[in-house]
């Protein structure tokens, strides 16, 4: 049975469709994520807080943490339901959990996430709204919710793949800047073929740093650190501006 | 009110979702194309004779022609139809119309297309199997599909923009193809920004030429050739197979 976490939370679900899909018919990992985060927005929409509602006082959501776990990825039709509601703050951050059921009610995946809020005149973190923090009255008890990595993410020191990308017009997301997604996909793409091909994605572990905007040139780089787990940089080519940073480890 | 076109069309409906949207919050095209895609994949998967149905036949369908048409695109949280059906045969090639709707039942986005099958061994065309030629009873009057262009798509003699790609892992469909929707992606995104940007695509027809994999290195050109036309190319960086050719023109 699927638990009901919070007032505040979003149930969507969703049947995988054939883009979605790699030639095992499973959900793609970015296709995967591209869900869990179409839930948190349906959520941000019906409660009221999205970049949208924000626009008004010069307000807007910047991602910056997310840490993700996977099991066994959905097949093509199977559905699947996300659950995901605002899992509480600490001082200017606040906190979204995501949680991924199959069809039975077991939990296939899981993504606790960090989040501020910027003023999009000063380009500066700020206060969280006192209509915002009036939620957290319905949000789950901590101990309800997942953990948030609080430790820094360590760049590769060695980096022993490389791959540049540049942010193309339908790359973009509502706001102009390079949707979340193509972080992801893009640090996913440095692999080598041999873990990219064969071996599934246990837990990713990202470090959002930096917006990036159309016409960017950006370069992804990894370091395998041992036989399961690599470290991920994104970058902007020129200038050198770190994007994001990442830990992956596999199956 | 919609029209019940053939016994044998797929009526999908879909809501736009917010990774399918621009800036002005409108579906972007090719999220538009990839919905129509996923109609036309539900409605062979249906039919029984999607490319999974055929592998044992060693056959496979392959995209010829897509010729589109586009009115006012449908915005964030709007739900359209998508109806999509078979649309005749003629010798080797199998034609496949598309038809989009927004909530009150009127058409603002439709494809005509053209297939054939390969055989997986040859690699060559091969004749439609009598099992998939017994549905031309059920299929609409010629005179009810929309017209498929039988003329060919001139090529760029001249280009004026060139951007280069690479098919990256999670760029494939789920038969390890460059899935078809970034042709016309990638044959977009070489338009001048101010195209991209400040107008309304009307009309686009491709022809697709061949197939490409992962970690080909992609090469789209484009030139202008009146106010609103572009012609456009894609072709592999290396030998220089044609990979589409394709006319835009912008409202």
């Amino acid at each position: 049975m699927m638990k009901q976490y919070s007032s505040l939370q979003q149930r969507e679900t969703f049947t995988i469709r054939t883009y979605e899909i790699d030639h095992h018919k499973r959900a793609t990992i970015p296709a995967l994520v591209r869900l869990m985060q179409e839930a948190a927005m349906q959520n941000v929409i019906n409660l009221k807080i999205s970049v949208w509602d924000l626009e008004p006082q010069h307000l807007t959501w910047v991602l910056m943490r997310k840490a993700m776990r996977f099991g066994r990825l959905p097949a093509l039709g199977d559905r699947i339901t996300i659950l995901t509601y605002p899992a509480g703050f600490e001082r200017l951050f606040t906190y979204r959990d995501y949680r991924v059921f199959d069809d039975s009610g077991r939990q296939i995946a899981a993504s606790s996430s960090t989040w501020l809020l910027m003023d999009t005149r000063s380009r500066r973190m700020s206060r969280i709204p006192t209509t915002i923090q009036a939620l957290n009255d319905q949000m789950p008890a901590p101990d309800e919710c997942l953990p948030h990595p609080a430790n820094k993410i360590p760049r590769p020191d060695a980096p022993e793949q490389q791959k540049h990308f540049e942010v193309n017009f339908f790359d973009l997301d509502f706001n102009k800047h390079l949707n979340n997604t193509f972080y992801l996909k893009w640090m996913l793409e440095v692999l080598p073929a041999e873990v990219l091909e064969q071996r599934q994605l246990q837990t990713l572990d990202i470090q959002y740093r930096n917006e990036c905007h159309w016409q960017d040139r950006v370069v992804a780089e990894s370091q395998r650190v041992n036989a399961n787990t690599f470290l991920h940089r994104l970058q902007l080519e020129q200038g050198g501006k770190e994007l994001a940073l990442a830990r992956s480890t596999w199956d």
